[in-house]
């Protein structure tokens, strides 16, 4: 039979996310299992391994699918491990690529999720054709997955991308989840749009509806929700948001001079309150013979489906 | 005939540097022709080429030329051309590698002397069998070759590999030659430790061997020679400027991973006054998981034959 779909696995703290994928990036079926609830790593991948036969019910069978793509924390790449990835619960490095593939017959490849992210634009989404770009993805965290010449940057070790953590504030930044101070995660992150946040109600008086929701509980959609509406102080925060997040694409533009800059996640649900200061700090912090020639675009694939799509599209390459 | 040599040639603002390159690095033959005399580019490849025949009479003839590399300010790769050289005599775009190319008759292959340097680098020193690594070039100002997974990065417009242009200090930052503030360049050259030097004369009374030395005169060769004399002053200065650059190293790594850092130009002749500090630096940086693991060596190819070796490695990949 012509193995015609590939699976999707996104591993996260709590629940993994799987689906059934076809060429066009059509989630035909997906479910979802917990991966918080197994001590022995070898119990997951049973059940893993038990929710994709399930899944594969549901299009073709086990017959069709040519292979497994998982987006993982700490994945590396290259030897298919998991490595100290602090939120999930099997410690040290887990050979998590051949212990799946073991399980299912199938070959397995995983990658961290924004490298999933970005093969996933390649293959499905608005990087369709670009052989250089760099997908950053802004959610909890900052993370990046960067293409060149039409491959992911694994680096010599398989950890290459790590973008969030380039130093943007050198004297007194804030201190990240990394345990450095001044990383773009802790500014260009949804969790550091609430950190500036904060920081403003706290050291200024300025008028801003975001007061009437309680300081601690304030959040990046609280502030979206608040700028939406013509709240100078959350248009700031954007503001700012954007322009430290713009001067550190210049930086990356630098390096690698890429077609574009694909920016993902819960972030971009701000639309242009970010994306117009990222473009205009972009802009204004490119060396000359980049400016106004750098795309800055938004993903293009389906919220619900990014992450099982991203992983997916790493089994194409298998 | 076996085509077992190339010609590398080095196009500086005065002077051109050709060489006759064996597979092993051995330059066989040199010569030097101006390059600040010919208003029309046509007259200079005219000359180019002449000196070109000329030289390989002393090996065993054109015929035995596989192809020519070329180191060039500017130098897009893709395209073969020099654009908006501010330091050369022939404006706009210059398709220079088809014009050495028509008038030999052998294919040709260009890009920037950082690159150059780096394929050099990995054709004949140091990184010899390493894919990923970063070629860092500490002259007058500071460029960079970037090598992943085997290919030089070139970006999606050839012009990929600035990072000597990454801000690294972006309050009150200098002025760089590219015309905005706080670029690594501005700090890391040969001419950027002058400048620390003459602040510091400038801004504090602290007693130092280069206050003998004519104000606008000091150069980095000066300090360096105060440092190796024990001067704290001048000490003080690589340790700032190694401080810098190491930080500026570990965004570095962050994205693409190297295995190693190469350094290679003028300033790398102050040995560990400046590789001490720089490797402190780039490890005090660093996320944890890269800390202590990436190596930082000097450039191994003989400083006088380096530019022409450089060059010359680009015409194997012919």
């Amino acid at each position: 039979m012509d193995r015609k779909y590939v699976i999707g696995v996104d591993i996260g703290g709590q629940t993994s996310k799987l689906g059934v994928v076809d060429t066009r990036g059509n989630v035909l079926a997906q479910s979802v299992i917990r991966s918080d609830t197994h001590d022995d790593v070898n119990l997951y991948v049973k059940d893993l391994a038990a929710a994709i036969r399930k899944l594969t019910d549901q299009v073709e069978g086990m017959a069709a699918i040519r292979g497994v793509g998982m987006g993982v924390p700490n994945g590396n790449y290259y030897r298919g491990t998991i490595e100290f990835a602090p939120n999930l619960k099997w410690k040290g490095v887990v050979p998590l690529a051949q212990l799946v593939s073991d399980e299912l017959g199938l070959p397995v490849a995983l990658t961290n999720d924004a490298n999933a992210a970005a093969v996933g634009e390649m293959t499905y989404g608005v990087a369709r054709g670009m052989k250089d770009f760099i997908m950053i993805t802004l959610g909890t965290g900052v993370g990046s997955g960067i293409v060149i010449g039409g491959n992911v940057v694994y680096g010599h070790d398989g950890f290459a991308g790590e973008l969030g953590h380039t130093v943007q504030v050198r004297n007194n930044g804030r201190l990240c989840g990394c345990g450095r101070n001044g990383c773009l995660e802790a500014y260009a992150s949804a969790v550091g749009v609430a950190r500036t946040a904060r920081e403003i109600l706290e050291t200024t008086d300025r008028g801003t509806i975001l007061r009437e929701i309680p300081w601690e509980k304030i959040s990046s959609k609280d502030v979206a929700e608040a700028a939406q509406q013509g709240d100078s102080v959350a248009i700031d925060i954007f503001n700012f948001t954007g322009n430290m997040l713009g001067a550190a694409l210049a930086d990356f533009v630098a390096f690698s001079s890429p077609e574009a800059i694909i920016l993902f996640g819960g972030l971009t649900k701000a639309g242009d309150l970010i994306k117009t200061p990222v473009v205009e700090s972009l802009n204004n912090n490119l060396l000359d013979l980049w400016k106004g020639k750098i795309k800055v675009e938004f993903s293009q694939l389906k919220e619900s489906d990014a992450a099982i799509l991203g992983a997916s599209a790493l089994a194409w390459e298998l």
